[in-house]
């Protein structure tokens, strides 16, 4: 029996969030269509964020409609507070993301509002999701985990703290994430492990980016303490807007690739995902696309015995 | 004390040799200066090997020459034969390269002999040194050890034999080559514990590509074996010949920021390590460049305490 690996695919929404071009809806739906139909078990598939604040997501909730009716898959909404919950949640999005940013300058300068503010909005999100009919997931991703372009370090202890308050406040999994890639392999596996003394399994998943080329050492380091849930992005798609011209999320293929070669079930059938590749080529143009394994090809060693 | 971590930059041998430009001898020598002055203690800067079957070495006595008056710089070349290593002998290299292939069908390929005709020629080189007045140390690069786009699939049992071959040969220092990117994680860590239990500290080094992503990943994972050699490519140089579009060696800048960022000493300089780059441009201005940590800029955070 292989150990199952699960991956988010992150692209349609941290991914065209920051893209130069806009995905035509038509196309998005197809794309993430591609993605669940190569096997991908969840995607987050847009931001219920005011229009005028990122363009790309105006269209999430006609998105996550038409993505409810992929077969199997787990749709997954951001939301930054309470209202956008609440729409995602009437939208029918079957699990939200909320992004809590650790460290204070990121917080104030992407959500507008303290870090301890922003967890007393989590509060509220769980508090009243608590009072519907249905049950909805929430995964706080904790933004900056691993340092941030505007404090700089950031500490395990603070981390640490901004998980304890996550889960005091009764979120279902809390992520963590290296939003603008200062994370090293050794650094991984020390907040892991802190985050994990302090909440327990309630720690579920990475969420990588490849600004400085450690993405899938990262992840391996995070495979290595334990984590079997990660974030990823199609191509690599996004980037950071604080590193121009580096490179977005760890791509998608490259981290199944790794985790299928190592014995690790992702569900993932990788030549489908590699074919997703044309459909976002198609919708977005001009956008960089990274990803080794799609240059190199797939060896012919893949998943042979040793 | 930081424990110390050896870069052997091998981008003026194992990438010039595949690019399609020819880098002209003094910008050759001016690259491998500015290398040098970064801190990177070892250079492979050339391989001695007829022209007519690589021209890009052919000025490798001339380079090896200039490459003495670096100051403090190990001077390694390579050699395929005994030829050849008396040839890096008599034109003054510090340090001999031998590369022996694992698996039969790339030794047949890259040197027209049987993988034991290649253990026993590397036998040949290492006694001829033997009765030399000067000594000469020999590294061993076990080529394909982690699987080849000829054979396949490359066992384990197969490396230990031809690793343990070259250990009786009486070479100095094993390397294990991932010559076509085929490894992961997982198997690295297999292969360097299987070595070792044969070999012993005589293995030292890992050669690794990025053809498939892994490459930092596989680097990680040797060194959470024990590993603390690595050879690596300035911007990534090089490539595979059977893998056309992937990328080359492991990008040492990317390698070494992830080094430095994790504690281990590497006695390198970053930033003049990205400088060294415009030489590099300059001599091959159509090659492809690799490396993450150019295009995002050192971290704020890096090298700062958490």
């Amino acid at each position: 029996m292989r150990e199952t690996v699960r991956i988010c695919e992150v692209g349609p929404r941290d991914g065209l969030q920051i893209a130069k071009g806009r995905m035509p809806t038509a196309v998005k739906i197809c794309w993430i269509a591609a993605i669940a139909a190569a096997g991908v078990p969840e995607i987050e598939v847009g931001s219920f964020v005011p229009a005028r604040v990122i363009p790309q997501m105006a269209d999430t909730e006609e998105v996550v409609r038409r993505s409810l009716a992929v077969p199997g898959l787990v749709v997954q909404a951001l939301a930054p507070n309470l209202r956008g919950a609440q729409n995602a949640f009437h939208t029918g999005a079957h699990k939200i993301g909320i992004p809590v940013s650790v460290s204070e300058g990121h917080s104030r300068a992407n959500l507008n509002r303290t870090v301890d503010q922003q967890i007393a909005e989590v509060a509220s999100v769980v508090a009243w999701l608590r009072g519907q009919d249905l049950r909805m997931p929430v995964v706080a991703g904790c933004s900056t985990a691993f340092g941030c372009s505007i404090d700089g370090v950031v500490t395990t202890e603070q981390v640490v703290r901004v998980a304890a308050g996550l889960a005091a406040a009764g979120v279902d999994e809390i992520a963590l994430a290296d939003t603008v890639g200062y994370g090293h392999p050794a650094q991984i596996k020390q907040v892991v492990r802190a985050v994990r003394a302090e909440i327990g399994p309630r720690l579920t998943t990475l969420h990588l980016h490849d600004t400085c080329g450690l993405g899938i050492a990262n992840a391996l380091a995070g495979l290595e303490e334990g984590i079997r849930a990660f974030d990823s992005s199609l191509a690599g798609l996004g980037g950071c807007p604080y590193a121009p011209g580096a490179s977005g999320n760890i791509v998608t293929e490259d981290v199944v690739f790794m985790l299928e070669s190592m014995g690790f079930a992702t569900g993932i059938d990788i030549e489908r995902l590699l074919a997703a590749r044309a459909i976002l080529r198609e919708g977005l143009p001009d956008e960089p696309m990274h990803g080794q394994v799609e240059k190199a090809g797939i060896p012919r060693t893949f998943r042979a015995a040793a």
